[in-house]
């Protein structure tokens, strides 16, 4: 098609500066969660404030209660052109286990056509190469054919507060015709899709506590509960032997798997390619249901992190005073958050042992599932520059992950919503080693510039 | 009595260049489990070696796979003396969590009468309060009225296989008539009491493995079993509801509570007192038991440590690729270490759900239960010092705890066993805060010292 052998023809133009800038971005240690980044957050965001000004941006910091988020926005187009509000973010995923990254996480390296770093997909290859469209249209058009706003948050992955506690006051700002979150991924390298929602997500932190002190488990062996014997059993007894979540009540607001669902999304799930990439069987989960049905349509509870007793080397014969779990459910449509968190909370302390005693600490930052609606003009828009660009039909998924912050944004702006990306399931985000295909830079500028042509024929 | 009252006024004498000594023993770091403590490990052993010196005794150190065995004898009281060989150890248990600690556990701090330190009882204060009784009876009477061997080892914090090594070469060094295992406790500060028999041990490590990789916990959680959820079920598996080890095969070799034993041993346990010093209730194990029939006369299973995921500050919403945990299992006699290890690893890996694998690696350094002759002369010799020193009727008790190598080194020295110590409850051993009392220590002196007086009124 010549309109995107045209673009992409300007984008091989412009390709070495556009990794060179890339790779400038990915050296910041970005790492939302721990405070001890930031300093470096902060030197992320200004760098990233600084480079879509100098595109010609109008640009705004709006402080939060944690890290700025990024406004920045071209309304030059007028009131009769639809606006589009983005959504990205610029922080990312603490790095550890360390050790098991085979390049260091913030020192960007190409092997084989992908680019090893961390947020090379998670969210800075995504938030990249939307900027860059917009860069290049600007530079080749000196205009562009809608208005966009962008709003590009620093504490995506540690709960989205500070964003969430400005939407009320910035309102105005934000407020478009559409909503796009470029924070997703389509089901293979090769298969272009539009996401239709994300799970939505309650975290908290349980700790178990027995005595007020470690005890030797020679002289206390037998007699005292054992605090991780008591969290193993809790852990345990959250899922009944059906892989069904068993805490009363969780279930109550889920509706049933309609047919239509079934046959809107693709459903095919190739469990060979799965156990090929990750060494391990598509086993978890409610048993009697597929593995698409149970990361889409369902709720799950995980486990994320424990910890307790005595974890170095060698042994040491302690019952500790203490062990502790991080545990968080991904919700779908009609779950509530804040009910959910209630209900596991409430099923974790009243499995304690008596001697043993069960704090839960919810964690702020969760948020409802959401869906986005397949007739809507910016899903379309979407679709067929997804089409154009990947020559193939585009599908419709949705997405097992949450953005939290994703149905306050889309109220705030009072938008219409699409999820899209081009992340893929090997991409390692929250993990050693994650990667980003050169291909999809590319793939995604051609995407974002051909969907805001496309918007551009719409009026108001 | 007058001849306890003379060897306190003696001890009094003694007591502030004792204290001295003592705590300069305690400033070592002999942590014996991390190779990175072995410099320091070695100062302690060779400081001790001097000390044992310059008291008069031959001393040998013996070269051993890990920390040498310091082995020190006194043999002029002449073939138709008895000899005793007593056990201590020079190593000491890790200190962390280090900043539960209100003192540097390498700098004695005394509080209100107690010695705060890391090995202050366990083992450095009762090895301590030993040679001291040897150091003063010397300096008064020139020589000992009995044969005297110490065996100082500093590996029983992880598992004496140094010891255990070279013991079959030893034996004709470490031959006795009787051998006194001075690493033990009483049941209250006022309750004289020797030990007839430990538990046995053995520890194993459970490696529990998913995916490849850690894998984000939206995108594939549903989909993969997460193994921090296959090491919670294996964990909680392990127990029966009644408490029971629900290990098949596992109370093969015990045999039942008997009568006898019931009666031998003063089975009171003040509940009260135990959720008062703890904080908690006495209700782990199993629940048809009482607690010192759970801690003395049956087996039992604890986890001593897991870890898995994202522990840190925040939330990480990952299903991590591993999971392990380091479980433990304390014997009774009759119980094979070897068997039990084998039988509870069969138990693991065939609970792994398909998608997960289960290792288990085998600590080395488990050892059987033992048990003391309550007739022998060894233990009416203590028990009659034990009787004298409290005034008050000597009671017979058990150890929760294990000390591995003792059944080899009875073996090996072909002695007659008692195990013996003034260690109490609520002493943090192996855990932070670790105390031992200036009182006891003088009384250990005392025991020590008037047992051995004891013994020399027998002839071979």
């Amino acid at each position: 098609m010549q309109i995107i052998d045209d673009l992409q023809t300007l984008y091989k133009q412009r390709e070495k500066e556009a990794l060179r800038d890339y790779f400038k971005f990915l050296s910041f240690q970005s790492v939302s969660s721990e405070q001890a980044y930031r300093p470096q957050t902060l030197a992320c965001m200004e760098w990233l404030a600084d480079y879509l000004r100098q595109m010609g941006l109008d640009v705004q910091i709006w402080p939060t209660s944690g890290h700025p988020v990024i406004f920045a926005s071209y309304l030059q187009a007028g009131p009769d052109k639809p606006t589009l509000l983005i959504y990205n973010h610029y922080d990312v995923q603490p790095v550890d286990p360390i050790q098991l990254w085979n390049s260091p996480p913030f020192e960007p390296t190409i092997k084989k056509g992908q680019v090893y770093a961390r947020g090379a997909q998670d969210n800075k290859g995504q938030c990249f190469y939307t900027i860059q469209a917009l860069k290049i249209m600007l530079e080749r058009d000196k205009s562009l054919p809608i208005n966009i706003k962008l709003c590009i948050e620093g504490e995506e992955e540690c709960g989205s507060a500070g964003l969430s506690g400005i939407l009320p006051a910035k309102q105005k700002e934000l407020s478009a015709d559409y909503l796009a979150i470029v924070d997703v991924g389509t089901p293979g390298p090769s298969i272009p899709a539009v996401t239709l929602g994300v799970r939505g997500l309650v975290a908290m932190d349980v700790e178990v506590q027995g005595s007020n002190t470690d005890l030797h488990s020679g002289s206390h062996g037998g007699v005292v509960y054992n605090p991780i014997h008591a969290l193993a059993e809790i852990l345990a007894a959250l899922r009944d032997p059906s892989g069904k979540i068993a805490v009363p009540g969780f279930y109550d607001d889920v509706a049933p798997i309609s047919e239509r669902e079934r046959s809107q999304f693709a459903l095919h799930f190739d469990s060979e390619e799965y156990q090929k990439t990750f060494e391990t069987k598509a086993t978890g989960g409610e048993k009697n249901l597929s593995p698409l049905e149970r990361l889409w349509l369902r709720p799950t509870i995980e486990i994320n992190g424990l910890i307790g007793g005595y974890t170095g080397a060698g042994f040491k014969t302690v019952i500790p005073a203490v062990a502790s779990a991080k545990i968080s459910c991904r919700l779908v449509p009609n779950q509530d958050p804040k009910k959910i968190g209630k209900l596991v909370s409430e099923f974790l302390k009243k499995r304690a042992p008596d001697g043993v005693s069960v704090r839960v600490q919810i964690h702020p930052g969760g948020g409802p599932a959401l869906r986005a609606n397949p007739s809507s003009k910016i899903v379309k828009a979407f679709a067929q520059a997804y089409s154009e660009v990947f020559q193939a039909p585009c599908q419709y998924t949705l997405c097992g992950a949450s953005i939290p912050i994703v149905a306050e944004l889309a109220a705030a702006s009072r938008s219409e919503i699409v999820l899209v990306g081009l992340g893929l399931v090997d991409d390692q985000i929250h993990a050693p080693n994650e990667r980003f295909g050169l291909d999809r830079l590319e793939k995604g500028f051609l995407i974002i510039s051909r969907t805001i042509e496309i918007l551009g024929q719409f009026s108001n």
